[in-house]
């Protein structure tokens, strides 16, 4: 490769150069992912299933249980189950979750409870849990299957947890830093260490991918918090503010509530709590954010975050591989940097 | 045991002597249940769990669970926790559907949908599932871990058969079964299947025992729609009507419409196609099925399936749990013989 070529290569989002270097494994995955939605009987599964999954997600958490599987020297054929289960496991959070924030868009499209209904994407997101479980079974390691029931756990028990932080404006940085454990990191740590355990890996290495996992996803949901915030952001595919108008209580809003003075705690206490939106009021929250520079002390967490999963990476082997998961911490809050 | 003692004994509901003959294995799942439904940090979840799970439901499933393994000379500690497994899925689904149904009442009480919201209903039977899903990897048995997640896929999709066969009166009576087989049979049968697997049973017992759980859920659900139709029954702690009103295709209904005339398949498309329902239209449907004997055609249909249930045991021990498990087969269709 010229140095011309390597420089063009290495400016190439980390994403990317993941996907071309795992594409024969990601092409399996979706193969298996088509297979398994699919169902005899209701074809409502299929069609409600497809409108998310085939909308161009990023396919990020497949792609680290296939990252770190082969990082750690896999050979076998279960970590594409394997990936197929958290896709499948994220695929039925979105569609509980657009029921539970009566989302109306999502990945740039209409969610399939406004295009369906909201019995479709509950029943759906169910069936696709099972799925997912069934997809966990396969590779018949119990490690693994105890992983992922696990992280299913904290997922749910994060959102239940969010429901009751929202509009609660006690909630410190404690309940938030759970909250997106649960949303986010569980899922992302579960894949890196499921990739790690079918591969066999010394415990070092497992931990040093669980770790990793769980840094990148409290960095990605920081940052996600923080774009909510921050102005028009149309290739998220989502709304910003939707955070705002759904009354949650995020790392910014978090950092803001705590430096406020008695008018601002009021401002906040309306919007956040009373629910008490008007015109103007989502910029006003965000001049307070930059008032008391919660939105930089937000961005240092979550670059402190990333710099923590890069550094989990040391004792893995120097391969491709690893650096690909080094540039995904980086670029991961190269969004808000 | 004197004659009369005997005559009391047998004129004992068999659900209530299964609870007194299983009352410790019952009182280990019930502590199971209460400790795995907490939740360190999400305190509805408890709450929202222990309104529907304290409410008094008759826990058959985790008995079949119980009464399967002991039938087969289980003595480990796992059919706790296979126990409380299915008794969390079945609270899962029982929270998903009264959001789907939108249902005001179960068990006599109003639902959690109606408590809290939607939105709790939805994530704390997140929770559960996952919870089940935990459980039932502590045994460490792949085959048990296959039962049960392919109930949970089967239950999901028969879940949404049942949405898609809605107002329907194309559905057929094959359709109905998969429904019913999915949201009631799937789950008795990976319970009685399930509780001789982990007893480590002969295949023939395991086989036995799994299609007399299918074949009781059957009958099981065909004697509730039957019900659902079958005057006020404040027993069932649930409305009559209900299936009416929601414009589910159930047995009777399918009998009554392939009978119908021409001026009752109008009747028929109003109100479950249109769902134009008027006063004195469910009084009209109850009608229009005995004209056709409906009724009694979904009597013998589910009569049969209990008849099913009991040959199935034919090769078990000949134990007193093996026949409470018939004489259970025979309780639930004696409510409507």
């Amino acid at each position: 490769m010229s140095l011309d070529e390597s420089t063009q290569e290495a400016a190439r989002k980390p994403h990317d150069r993941l996907a071309d270097w795992l594409a024969a494994d990601m092409d399996a995955v979706n193969g298996l992912i088509r297979e398994r939605m699919a169902s005899e009987h209701a074809p409502r599964i299929p069609e409600v299933s497809a409108h998310l999954i085939e909308a161009g997600g990023k396919r990020l958490r497949p792609m680290l249980v296939l990252a770190a599987a082969r990082l750690c020297g896999y050979g076998g054929p279960f970590h594409v189950h394997l990936a197929a289960t958290v896709e499948f496991i994220h695929t039925a959070t979105l569609l509980h979750d657009d029921v539970v924030d009566e989302s109306q868009r999502r990945r740039g499209r209409p969610t399939a409870n406004l295009l369906w209904d909201n019995k479709s994407s509950v029943l759906v997101g169910d069936y696709l849990f099972a799925r997912a479980f069934q997809l966990m079974v396969e590779p018949g390691s119990l490690r693994v299957l105890s992983i992922l029931s696990d992280a299913a756990a904290t997922i749910a028990e994060g959102e239940v947890l969010q429901l009751m932080a929202a509009q609660d404006l006690g909630t410190d940085e404690a309940t938030y830093l759970k909250v997106i454990r649960g949303k986010t990191a569980a899922l992302f740590s579960a894949a890196t260490e499921a990739g790690a355990v079918i591969a066999g890996a010394d415990e070092g290495r497992v931990q040093a991918l669980r770790t990793y996992g769980d840094a990148l996803g409290i960095a990605f949901q920081i940052v996600d918090d923080l774009l909510d915030y921050g102005g028009a952001d149309a290739a998220l595919g989502k709304n910003t503010g939707d955070d705002f108008r759904e009354r949650k209580v995020t790392l910014p809003v978090i950092k803001a509530v705590a430096r406020a003075n008695p008018e601002e705690r009021a401002f906040w206490s309306r919007v956040i709590e009373k629910g008490d939106q008007r015109e103007g009021d989502l910029e006003e929250a965000r001049r307070l954010m930059d008032r008391h520079g919660a939105m930089a002390a937000a961005r240092a967490e979550a670059l402190d975050w990333a710099a923590r999963a890069r550094a989990a990476m040391a004792g893995l082997p120097d391969e491709p591989l690893r650096e690909m998961l080094e540039d995904l911490a980086a670029y991961v809050v190269a969004r808000i940097s």
